[in-house]
């Protein structure tokens, strides 16, 4: 038994490493946290300092034993990461794609890495990293289908039908919002620093509905944002609002109208503030929502993973 | 008479004066062009240097006479231009706006700057500085319906309905184009120096296409240009042109939808390079096109105003 877990010894560690930042986790046999660590040496910083450095380095702080086997999933699976992990293609059973974890050769422990899945369809190719594992750990049921949405940089909405992943696709709406935010004529009417955007805004609610009123079509709109600062005296703050209801709302009219939303609730994978925003938004949209915490989500499909790897036991014993 | 102008003395210096650069002509009394040149001195070096220097500068370049008055578009008579020309609200009638020009006070000579227009409607504010003078010279019949697109960095589609604008809409194609090459995730597929796109490329046509067919719904398709990469082999100048098919289609379609094109030819007001793109785009969503040239029509445009606001005679006489 290591030392300072409290009468429960870690079987495997749980990795969840991301572009810009990781998190690490102790897990013992039964699939229970005893520890977590966060850090901003997510794969860019890793890319120059060395993945296995800045994994040991976290494990030695969580005083980690030195056989303690490790299952990491996210960007250090890339082609630019650690070891590329090849994907999945869909669709594919979310177990299958777990029990694929690629082991990283040349390490004193056993270091695997789930892969990503590729949607390899001529009209609508797709990659995801990372949110296979937090899919996986979304308590979906074994049976029916259900629409996923997973908000982000890169939003993901997946189709999951029987507990395999049917199909998906990406909408790149935090990633549009901070792009146009900082680098277009939006800067103008957003300001350096906007506050951060409450679902209770008038504004996101306006422009939400207006975005889902128009089927997605959110490029028609990006200018009158400009247009209502100069004629409309509209704030910094709310314009910030304008932004984020028009590209959420027009996410999700574009992947409802592609995915056929609203035969069952939408499951949404999300934390915190984007959570709010996107209960909000669906709501706008006449949507159903079962919201699971993101980060709840990758950490029990990280426990997933390192169960279907064998890293720890199907059926662990209750502490 | 000036020396240098071969017979025919200048009535009017005709100055498009945009963000980046700036243009002036030289005008006889029958509107015809003695003399053209063109600076990088825009709106931002302005800003810095001084208008009146700028402009003074280039008039003794051409060796304009003293008194020779100056008629200016474009966003010199912006709130952060030389003088504020304020925005007339449409629905207006075109030469309305152009005789409604505003004079720069404390000039030794006659200088009056064209107002933007401003679309005041609560659901569509919307505005423009510079292209309310190429409509004016894009020589639109005096009676019936148009519907003119002019690309570019801030596209407008405008609706003149027997001479007057009845209302238009801006979609910032060339400035999503440029931010997301240059800022989101898309440079990694574009490279660096993408070559320029031309309307014969299979990749430009085909997403242009996919753009058109789903109505202006256009970020559920970005990410896919990086997929395509990663899973296609899709080269960097093709990605540049799926990228520029994407934007462009999406545009016509979203502001076919809502101006109601088809009944009619759209007038294309543009030059060059995107000419032949848009030509193609508009020719794929089935449109009928009259292309008139950017160029010659701002600066017919300049010649209008110059009528309308008495610089020069309204029938001038043939040289």
């Amino acid at each position: 038994m290591s030392p300072g877990f409290a009468g429960n010894a870690p079987a495997v560690a749980a990795v969840d490493w991301g572009t810009t930042r990781m998190r690490v986790w102790l897990i013992d046999g039964g699939g229970k946290v005893l520890a977590e660590r966060r850090g901003d040496d997510g794969l860019i910083t890793a890319q120059q300092k060395g993945f296995s450095t800045i994994l040991e380095g976290h494990l030695a702080a969580m005083a980690a034993p030195e056989a303690l086997p490790v299952i990491i999933c996210g960007m250090a699976g890339s082609r630019q990461g650690w070891l590329e992990a090849p994907y999945v293609t869909v669709p594919a059973p979310l177990s299958a794609i777990l029990a694929g974890a690629a082991r990283v050769p040349g390490q004193h422990r056993d270091v695997r890495i789930v892969p990503g899945l590729a949607q390899r369809r001529i009209d609508a190719p797709d990659v995801m990293r990372g949110e296979e594992t937090q899919l996986a750990g979304a308590g979906l049921p074994a049976k029916g289908r259900q629409l996923v949405c997973m908000p982000g940089t890169h939003s993901k909405w997946v189709l999951v039908e029987d507990g395999a992943v049917a199909g998906f696709g990406t909408w790149p709406t935090g990633e549009l919002f901070s792009v146009l935010a900082a680098h277009s004529i939006l800067r103008h009417s957003l300001g350096e620093h906007p506050k951060p955007v409450t679902p209770s805004n008038p504004f996101f609610r306006n422009w939400c509905e207006t975005a889902l009123a128009e089927a997605g079509d959110v490029t028609s709109r990006l200018f009158s944002i400009r247009a209502a600062g100069l004629l409309q005296d509209l704030k910094a703050d709310d314009a910030a609002a304008c932004l984020s209801g028009l590209l959420i709302g027009g996410e999700i009219a574009s992947a409802s109208r592609r995915h056929g939303a609203g035969a069952e609730p939408v499951v949404l994978v999300a934390s915190g503030a984007l959570a709010a925003l996107y209960q909000a938004a669906l709501g706008l949209a006449g949507l159903e929502v079962r919201t699971v915490d993101a980060d709840e989500a990758v950490r029990a499909g990280l426990i997933e993973a390192a169960r279907e790897n064998g890293m720890i036991a199907r059926t662990g014993a209750a502490p």
